[in-house]
């Protein structure tokens, strides 16, 4: 048995594959999409035009994208058992109903068998409409009221809001929603992705990679983040209490949640995104107690930050989510909304040159040993 | 960006973990379950057993078993919803079923949602109980027959026959089932074990560790050999035909389906098993030109033995599965009820000790870019 071999433990820092969707440096706290900054995108794009940049390689054309768009609002339709298998477990956490709706819709829509290219691009940017219909129909029909019909009118963010609702969102809302979509959209190989990958590499179809991922998001340590961030600033409760907290964590050696991050020594480039709008969000709404014990808390991790422990993008998504009104369990579900066309692409890139993934544990378990049988044990 | 670096694509060679559950030697073609030989258990143990063996590291006394057994008939029960749920999407392939079903139980058991050793042991022992039970419910059901309820007099293995049949299995035929069960138990660090290690990596539950597995299971290139076989197996037709076949798909170089595998060099340990098992079904059964067809691939597949071609599992269980009057579809639903306890095992494994298991991608995209706003492209 072979003894001398390294152990890679976690993956770290162990490159499988080559791939031209996303950057991330980590030292600089930068992250690229296709070239284009995250922080440019955040602020002058729109998730309809990332999804196509980051499926089709290149910003599209003021006609690309009105034909990308109509593709994805036509997508807005559900087969109807998919709302009965929502009703029989309406109960559940809203990731679990996803995923089960979305493993539903594999064995409902035929073509969802298909592999390939085409058969990749189609049923992604179906599923990619399907996935905030599936979470706003179960969060309506858990509530006791009738999911509310997509509307061919609204934006991919905005009909999100609109359908979870039932009320036309502002403009400022879709538009934060649009952006935290932007900011969530794709991230290099993180487990989510990753899982996926390896689900493709033994030459699946695309839902059943899709539903790996949202089985691996639905992990605290990794889409989970947001929602534990929240209950955190519960638990603090006012800005005053956030030294204290942070220095008894830190006295513990247990984490603050919502900082550090694998890839990242520097500040989550998608952080200061959100962080400014929770800040806008809770002087409008009249709240700005959470931004305040946010920073507080950001105050208090300062002399952690050389290192590498800084915020990270779901340090601030959770209040954003909480000032909207929305239920601390749909907060990994939304991430899960935004990250589809990462998902997606990294699926198409798998699959082209396809290869199984496979790696290897060092077996530590006993020498070869005679079966006794029971009788004798 | 770093550009000197290398990039193990599919993980091969790489390893991640110490694992002291399973050994292969892939040169040798030897295959040990916690130091016992695959040889052994296949023709001395139980799949109770060898659950046992594996998930608890020991072989079992006679109480120990007696004690497991029970547990796991105990575990024969599923929730009324799971039914609706099989109802709304029967028409699906059985996987997709079968995982839409395992995906709901994470939503409609509350206790599904914990982690930890104690809730892995008691959920995957659940589990390994009720995937039979959801896949026969499903085959019912798409017949328009009532689903079979468990007989707690039978063992595992026997009581899948009942399940899916409506009737007593004879003796022979649940043994054989069960020895495919022990066969397809726990082989390392193969696709859908690693992918469910990687769920588990974000410390998500092992519900939905186990939906991933299933996910990646699915593909082609995992689970889905036995159904290939089988369908090359009726393309040949007859004996005669099979040095032509394997002629003109070499000469293309094309893949011979069954051959192959990434770890083993030499003959994989589990195939033989199952070769005598085809032979002597076939003879009792009055059907030996299954046998005699497969047999004339492997005499026509020699020249290429030599470079790690050999017979895999899953070259004889289709036709095993044929046989016994088993739809194709069912093929990777069964490779699946056999696999539960490596899952759970592998899962137990991560759990301790746990990473985040997250590799990186060499980015070979465009360099920063400035954007352009839709109006001027």
């Amino acid at each position: 048995m072979t003894e001398n071999v390294k152990i890679n433990r976690g993956l770290k820092g162990i490159y499988f594959e080559r791939s031209g969707v996303s950057h991330i440096d980590g030292a600089k706290g930068e992250l690229l999409y296709r070239g284009y900054s995250i922080n440019d995108l955040a602020t002058q794009s729109t998730f309809e035009e990332v999804c196509y940049l980051l499926i089709h390689s290149e910003l599209p054309t003021a006609s690309e994208l009105e034909a990308f768009d109509a593709q994805l609002k036509a997508a807005r339709t559900l087969p109807a058992p998919v709302f009965d298998i929502i009703r029989a477990c309406k109960g559940g956490h809203p990731m679990d109903v996803l995923r089960t709706a979305v493993s539903a819709l594999a064995a409902l829509e035929p073509d969802s068998q298909a592999t390939g290219e085409e058969a990749f691009l189609t049923n992604g940017i179906r599923l990619t409409a399907q996935v905030p219909m599936i979470i706003a129909a179960h969060e309506a029909i858990r509530n006791g009221r009738d999911p509310v019909p997509a509307d061919p009118e609204l934006s991919h963010a905005a009909n999100w809001l609109w359908m979870l609702k039932g009320e036309k969102p502002s403009a400022e809302a879709a538009q934060l929603a649009d952006v935290d979509f932007i900011l969530h959209a794709e991230h290099g190989a993180n487990a989510s992705s990753f899982a996926a990958r390896v689900t493709v590499g033994t030459e699946a179809n695309l839902h059943g990679a899709i539903v790996t991922a949202l089985s691996t998001l639905s992990g605290p340590a990794h889409g989970g983040a947001a929602e534990d961030v929240m209950k955190m600033v519960h638990e603090i409760g006012s800005p005053d209490n956030a030294a204290a907290y942070v220095k008894e964590k830190r006295g513990n050696r247990e984490a603050v949640t919502g900082f550090g991050h694998r890839v990242y020594r520097a500040e989550d480039p998608r952080a200061r995104h959100m962080r400014e709008g929770v800040r806008q969000l809770g002087e409008e709404m009249g709240a700005p107690e959470w931004y305040e014990i946010l920073q507080a808390v950001v105050e208090a991790m300062k002399p952690y930050a050389r290192h590498g422990l800084n915020v990270n993008v779901d340090f601030y998504s959770g209040v954003i989510y909480q000032l909207h009104g929305i239920p601390m369990d749909l907060y990994v579900p939304i991430f899960a909304i935004g990250r589809m066309p990462g998902w997606i692409v990294q699926c198409l890139e798998q699959q082209r040159g396809n290869i199984l993934i496979r790696p290897l544990t060092l077996y530590n378990g006993p020498d070869e040993r005679p079966y006794v049988p029971v009788s004798q044990r």
